[in-house]
């Protein structure tokens, strides 16, 4: 043991799985940073870095072992590997996570069935992962413009075999490359109540178009286009059921965690590369008339210990954060999880959401303020990450509008509906 | 009279010729705001609209009157006529602002002279003055990368009648299109220590190239290229001392007043504008599941509340900032305004651009969020004007590094020097 | 003219009358200052100041000239007097604006109708304000325990020559000295609507008891007291309707805004005091191991001028405000008061509040924070002003609860009623 | 095992013995809470809590199983054992933990000793141990007025057989009862150097006066006196090097670790007890018009939204810094432990308790904020928790004046030498 290792300050893995996707993880940062300016000057989805992480396996890390993935499965491990990515291209951050986040939940149902249910077919998931493992990449299409993200306005009609879906999504990340579509939909139950749904739809079917009109302030290189969708055939299977149109589940809130948080980590890694770069800068940078190291100013020695506080509590609100849930989600099995004990969680999480893309964006700013300018034209990688940082609020399921609202009902033991 | 008109929130000018200047530039901004997209998408220098000013006489507000300008000697009617234009376009409004000021500062020397030094040689004003009421368009040339404004770096070197002018001068708003720039410079005086200069140069100086590589996060419209000069030669009598090198005078902060303070009145307009977005969004916009007005949502709401909090005082604060300026600068002659005296106004102008600038990036920041996401497009306005906005603290003569320390020794009675 | 006369920044009053006003004041926070200590430790009533502001004649300062009063009428001047007043000691300014602003109210009535209704029986004004002129004080009782103020609880009920009153009232200072009390409270009409309406009940009324049971947590020599009232006889031409009961009405509005914005003038005037207290104390002690004035530090020099930026503000948002109310009630006649315009200008006012409010709290405590703990003992002066400055937000008619969602509404044109 | 146990939000402790400790805080504090206001409003020490602490033990949790004791020395533990005290009376709390953190720092130098050092003479540790396991209580008195921790201007001279210690301490809280206090000094060097040691004096010692004169703001009931020393006798023994007069040495920072963190811990329990108290508050009370509970108004559930906020993520903060040292001080022999690390750590204390203390005040303010007026007055448990949350930032060994700097400077990679 080496008795003078150094105290370990950034976020960090919870499971050998979780190290290894890290690993790789920081390993394409390096080379992402470098293709980040391009990507974004030119608004354009960022196909090398995909096929890297293609070709590394870090886009298969949520998959089981036993389809060639890495067996991620907590939500600090899926967390830190996506804050990771992000420090090199946050753009590429969030679309990875759109698939990543995906597969972790279908690979936590299927753990569930095979464990719990001896006569389950699993022949779905197995098929499903057989492609996913030989490259196959998925993305959820939740977001619509005009409603919140319980009430889907998509519609899936009954036909002949199955389904036929019609609507519109927008921020569809990852869309540029992905094979298959989770299609958030509202369906007519039999009882005449409306249902939210899952629809899986396959990039080729008749009547998807996507409309590569992705043109954002940031997260350029995202693919976060339109997805139009008129009459859709999607078979039975590949619908399925989540619970009441409008209603939270805690099967919702449980498979929103994981994808959810890994967002979170990509605006906190946006912030850390800000942060290194300003503190580069200012440690070798000099300014006249004195010219002393702008590191030997106290206004800027007090604005680097501002966001240094900033960035201590956003790792330490996101880390505990990610180990409540893993704790709950590993000691309770997911037909377990009471509903008020989700929105517990899910309170913490959009508490942590809330304050960490705001911690986010301060250090960001305070990174731009001591550049003193320089960080302001376009070339300096600060311009960008300005930019890109400042989604992080719209990123569901709450803006900050719904935010407080959500987290003071449910503190206060009201239903926490949206209106 | 008619006693039901409503209260008169938005800055006001105190007088005729501010009126008039204000009332030209309100009927600009409406134009402007057509183009500002454009411009900002190309990052191009907006043309049109400096001729526009041309055109309409604004440009030369404040040109004495017997020259064809509008005689605007107020500090808080210039701040307002660049308030009204940035509605429109910042770029443009601060751009602009650069000759405004300048002209601005040469007219109170002027006035000054011609009524109480009946000696005086005004031939040199008046043949300037001549120039610009026939459109000749100047702007200042402070900023240096490495350096504080007060100690320029430019060297001026004597020579057979007048000086070498060497160095590199950067943010040059309005530079496309300016017939010559006053820029601030070192010399060597005769007893050996160094003053600080303006040394007017004229566009086409053998010497002058401006690298037309401005490239900003925004304000892409205001052509704040780099100017260098190598060896340029400036005539005797168009070099003016300023002070000791390094040293505040009372001189340099009287002059600054007015260009700083319309400069911060730019933001506000961003400010404006953004707000007046958002809220017109929310009176008009529904969104499911209840497909209530955005305005009806408690929410939203607060945040209007918090964005009007924030609106309010910055009018009040700038209003009042100016006011004093004027009040002050009115009843007392420039060769009478003592150091301490223009300190204390110039520490209220800088808790005034402090502050200022701070709202209205809140402020525009709140109009984002409550956009929920469609503001985040780059073809929304408010994704020009939350760029454009994040450059009011980086504007002379303090950036927020500085500021607070600059206050703070004002206020606790040391000298406030530059490091 | 004294050329070099110094910029004024603190607010000045904008008469004559007002001056007069402010220098009695000035005048009496100096002796008041030495005084606040003990009331505030014994939590009794600040009897000596009320009595000082009697000789001097400073309590009548609103009450109209030809009845021996200053004849202030600018909602500017009575918040210049308040805030000097508050400088000494906070309780009693409060305390003296109850009697103040319930005065300039009156004062404004019987002006109106004076000019206006050749008609009008005056005589009740005159007989009053001969009262008021020989030293009779007044306060208004407007707040309860669980209603708005805009909803008293308080009833009205019709008897014979006039109404019997009951309810309970709190807050209400001043009340250990007042001849009588101005009371909100609901009158049921004849069309079977309930009016709002303002009873003068003379202290001696039998039914009325004063319960001396004020013991806060600051503003402890103000005489916050409750006030219970049993079927307290109130003769008919003592009770005057206001408008419907729970309804915003242009008189009501018009007539809350002096009094208001004089107590958002008491807690700049706390402010203020703390802000000179830590200037002193920076600018004379020392602090090893270097020894070095606590002045020269940068850390101690950046709070300062984030202290100033407050402090500057606030200044200029209540003057601003002030001088809006003035401009309007000056051009506009009580009965051509519209609602809309009276919203806006309260909007203003409130965003002022909620502004000035939250920076006195700030100042204060930067104050307490730079005291590096003296000021935390109870015999420093800033830990009564760090107790007194919190009782700001909870002023009527808006608390921070309320006032977002007032100010929100009224910006977004949506009624701004009160749940 | 419960699959339905809810998700823990609280601190949690480390250990068994961590959770002993923390079970008999929980019930003392129920206990405290009752007698909290009494020793409030008199100013008087919580004597009858520090005898229940006795009684049941809980004040012997740092010292080692053998003697007596919990054997708590993990941070964590410690920390959450003082949050839970903090909850019912936080002035109990933190003297308290004046007494718990300096046996902590002894059980810990003993154990290092007896593990490593098999020649070591244990036997001073272990006569102290007995008497603390038989009731002593000790406490640091490090605190001057005028000067940093790091700089004690107490001197000690030599003497025959010991020394004689000269100066004067502040804020010695739990002094009332103490045995003995631990009090910083510094002392020549054979050299001619200072250093700064720690000498150990009886509290029945020739010289040694308490002023029993504490009156704070708030907690009261702590006893932080100030304590005399005139040629105080200190036999040889009971002096210990500590390292150079005004450096930082990993010793110091190390052995601050576990005070200092429970000290946050602290006033996190202060802003828990205000949080729970407005919680339930707003669940029970009802306000007119409209009658409804006031935690159905959206502006409070937006308050308490963003008090949740503040508190997650000061939870959250205290736990990761906590889980920190104890991870480091667990794997790093207190011999083997970098001054770089050390610093690295005690900067996310600072980071930690600036956080945290400026969360906490957040926290209280806002309860009391939704109290609504009903917080203000001197007999409601928001009026104390006001004042007695307010000193957090006052804590050792960084103010907020010099937190930041500090912060900033070991983030820079400057030294963070003290002036």
């Amino acid at each position: 043991m080496n008795v003078t290792r150094a105290p370990e300050l950034e976020l960090m893995p919870a499971s050998e799985a979780g190290r290894k996707f890290a690993d790789l993880c920081e390993g394409h940062a390096a080379v992402f940073a470098d293709r980040a300016a391009d990507y974004d000057r030119n608004g354009v989805f960022a196909f090398e870095n995909v096929q890297d992480l293609q070709n590394s396996g870090a886009i298969r890390a949520t998959l089981p072992t036993q389809y060639g993935g890495l067996g991620v499965t907590s939500v600090l491990d899926l967390t830190v590997g996506i804050n990771r990515l992000a420090r090199g291209d946050a753009s590429t951050a969030i679309a990875a996570n759109m698939h990543l986040s995906a597969v972790w939940s279908l690979a936590r149902q299927w753990q569930y069935l095979r464990d719990h249910d001896g006569h389950a077919d699993l022949s779905a998931y197995e098929l499903a992962f057989q492609l996913l493992g030989a490259g196959a990449l998925i993305c959820g299409a939740g977001s619509e413009p005009g409603t919140h993200v319980l009430f889907p306005l998509t519609k899936a009609v009954r036909t002949e075999g199955g389904w036929l879906l019609s609507g519109r999504k927008n921020f569809v990340s990852l869309s540029p490359v992905v094979d298959a579509f989770n299609v958030l939909c509202q369906v007519q139950h039999d009882d005449g109540n409306r249902w939210t749904a899952a629809a899986l739809v396959i990039r080729d079917t008749e009547g998807l178009e996507l409309k590569e009109n992705w043109d954002g302030l940031g997260m350029r290189a995202s693919g976060s286009h339109e997805l139009i969708l008129s009459n859709c055939f999607v078979p039975e299977d590949r619908l399925t059921k989540v619970g009441p149109w409008g209603e939270w589940t805690s099967a919702y809130l449980a498979g929103a965690s994981a994808g959810n948080a890994a967002l979170v980590g990509a605006f906190l890694g946006i912030a850390e590369t800000a942060r290194d770069y300003a503190i580069n800068l200012l440690r070798t940078r000099r300014k006249g008339p004195s010219d002393r190291l702008l590191a030997e100013r106290p206004a800027l020695q007090h604005a680097v210990g501002k966001a240094e506080i900033d960035l201590s509590s956003c790792r330490a609100v996101l880390e505990r954060c990610c180990r409540q849930w893993d704790e709950y989600l590993t000691r309770t099995e997911p037909d377990q999880i009471q509903l008020d004990h989700a929105h517990q969680l899910m309170k913490e999480l959009q508490c942590t959401k809330t304050f960490v893309n705001k911690g986010a964006i301060d250090i960001v700013d305070v990174a731009m303020t001591v550049s003193g300018g320089s960080g302001y034209v376009s070339s300096n990688i600060l311009s960008r990450l300005y930019r890109d940082v400042r989604s992080g609020p719209f990123m569901q399921p709450f803006s900050p509008n719904e935010a407080f609202e959500y987290i003071g009902k449910v503190v206060l033991g009201l239903p926490p509906d949206v209106e």
